[in-house]
């Protein structure tokens, strides 16, 4: 018998009027920039996050698995208290996600690639050069005019050679297989029915495929597409009725609203700065249980390599905790999706720090909020991130007592 | 597939002379009495405490999971090896344990009200108005005197309102649903049988709820019964099969005395003292090899509210410990089943203080015994409660080597 995914607080839930605050620093993780040195997060003058480790519990997560270096999804969805091994998004849904497509159930939604074809329809290049973004735009346009038999098509620009097609109408079903060869000079493959109930669904992508040669015929090098990752918007139970919060996000970037959205939250308008995301969360306070704050900077500026600018952005952030606080949340929970040391200039497996802070927290000796301080902290320096919501429910008073 | 629950010890026990002791501090763990200051363990003088963890190895255990809350029985099921979600136990029978009642195989308890009926027989009150516990014995004492039809009954006060039922007789089962409509202004439910084996039993309760009225008529408020949680004693795997243990419990209150007893193992006669106790196990530790000793203060006084007398609860643990140590066990686990930190007043799902003292213990950090020094512990700050049985196991040599 498989466990039930939220066996520790299902049925345990009670609500009240209390708040969380979950503010997830993408990325938050790092590496020393030298020998010896200090991370970016310990380098950072952080004194209100200091102050908040001081009087919270402190540990380092693991988002995924021991190892595991997470994409923003699985990074999220560990956070969120979605266990990522158990709650996997295809791809084509997490490319809606991304862009911020509203996909509705039923749907399928695919990532596209252009690609080049030679005159006997060979791949030679499965990027199409990696065609910059602005011609996808001008392509991607082209092709979310082609008209399909019997369904609804939506095609927008993800970035580069990369682009989101969906499709709309009845009978759809997302078993059907990628038409990427994975090698040059062989021919895109025909989308392939995996079950008898998605045979509708490849014939209408591979007309989709067929038209868009027909489409992109004039403009090499992007005069192909390549299909993967059909995938339906996954029907996971919501966040309201697995934890029983009524949530918001605020997050400018599209990714993270569409895997807020994916859960059920209610994503908040687009916010032009973190000053404006942190308005978003002071003017409807009010209205919800549970804010996800979401800030990209310390995650772009690791990717970029740059030490000294990731510890700026957190920095930046440090500057907002009060505002925050004054707002007088039961439970504030500051972490990362992963980790991004500069030192690598990508996401890395390495522990997460995480400080969870609530009048009940029992102290613990971790005085500043850094990789090696939270090591030492009460929870502990290894802890699954799945953990992080059922505890804020607990800080919350939003679990009964399990059992007499 | 469904995990083996003992596959940790499953085929490696190995029997010896060796002798474990297990002291459970009711609602051991605790949180500071006021900011920055210490917990009721870390104020506590606990010279013998002290000297055991600075021997020993340490850390903090989860009863349940993360967050969760634990009620007395997963509480004590855990730091038996019982994980508490695989081995849930049933209202009826629990409460059976809780008032020492002797279940046997086939017996179906349940958990009664007593409530208030008006003249049309719904209910008014779903508590009777919490009548007192000496009106609760004199009413059960009547309805104990009951005949059913081809089945025994034996009604037992609990508390206030509450009572225990048990059926006996051939042909029961304990899938029936509760009769408490949960609300007031309408009848009590009939009993129904949720399988074909239950439809006897639905038929003895039902018999039980109508004679229950009758007996009670003059008896106002408390004029009828809600049963809930029917449930036979369940047929978990013994002690001392699954650890191979000989196991006695020395424990005074009729709940951990009940639990002891669910798992096979011997209950000592009711002691009158804790001093008592430990002469328990002084005058029978040849007979055993494995000793469940039950302290039941260091949980009231957390549940009054009390951090000082939780404090001086501790300390006179503390003095009890040469006692045990002169016993010259192999293996001495002192811990609790959960945290019940006077802040609070109640139980808690803060994680518990442990320590494990055996000759061969790793020396760890730890050099008191307390909730934050417990942190840097060999054992973690988040272990799970059911490691302790295996390690005991382990240091007490009775497991082989898994595999050449």
């Amino acid at each position: 018998m498989q466990k039930h995914p939220f066996e520790q607080t299902a049925g345990l839930l009670s609500a009240n009027n209390s708040k969380i605050i979950l503010l997830v620093l993408d990325g938050l993780g790092g590496l020393p920039g030298r020998p010896h040195g200090l991370t970016e997060l310990e380098a950072a003058e952080t004194h209100n996050l200091d102050a908040l480790a001081k009087e919270g519990s402190c540990g380092l997560h693991l988002p995924v698995r021991p190892g595991i270096t997470p994409g923003s999804g699985p990074g999220h969805l560990g956070v969120f208290g979605y266990d990522p091994l158990t709650f996997e998004v295809g791809r084509g849904a997490l490319a809606a996600a991304g862009t911020g497509f509203d996909l509705q159930p039923g749907d399928v939604a695919v990532r596209g690639n252009f690609c080049s074809l030679d005159e006997a329809g060979r791949v030679t290049d499965r990027r199409a050069g990696r065609i910059d973004t602005g011609t996808n735009r001008r392509l991607c346009e082209k092709l979310d005019a082609i008209e399909l038999d019997g369904a609804e098509l939506f095609v927008q620009t993800i970035k580069e050679h990369r682009f989101l097609a969906v499709i709309r109408g009845e009978g759809l079903a997302d078993d059907v297989s990628d038409t990427d060869p994975q090698q040059t000079g062989r021919k895109p493959l025909d989308p392939e029915a995996q079950t008898p109930q998605a045979e509708r669904t490849a014939s209408v992508l591979a007309q989709f495929a067929e038209r868009a040669r027909e489409t992109l015929a004039g403009d090499p090098p992007a005069n192909g597409v390549l299909l993967r990752g059909a995938a339906n918007k996954p029907g996971w139970p919501s966040f309201q009725k697995v934890f029983g919060l009524h949530a918001a996000a605020a997050a400018a970037y599209p990714m993270y609203r569409g895997v807020a959205r994916l859960l059920g939250m209610e994503v908040l308008p687009q916010p032009e700065s973190f000053e404006e995301e942190i308005e978003q969360v002071k003017e409807r306070f009010d209205e919800f249980d549970f804010f996800f704050v979401h800030f990209k900077p310390s995650d772009s500026r690791g990717e970029d390599g740059n030490f000294e600018a990731k510890k700026e952005a957190i920095q930046k952030v440090d500057g907002f905790i009060p505002a925050l606080r004054e707002l007088n949340p039961d439970v504030l929970i500051v972490t990362g999706d992963h980790s991004t040391p500069s030192q690598l200039k990508a996401h890395s497996w390495h522990p997460v720090p995480a400080l969870l802070w609530a009048p009940t927290c029992r102290p613990d000796p971790v005085e500043t909020f850094g990789e090696r301080a939270c090591m030492a902290g009460g929870l502990g320096p290894r802890f699954p991130a799945t953990d992080l919501l059922p505890l804020a429910l607990a800080y919350a008073g939003r679990l009964k007592k399990f059992s007499a």
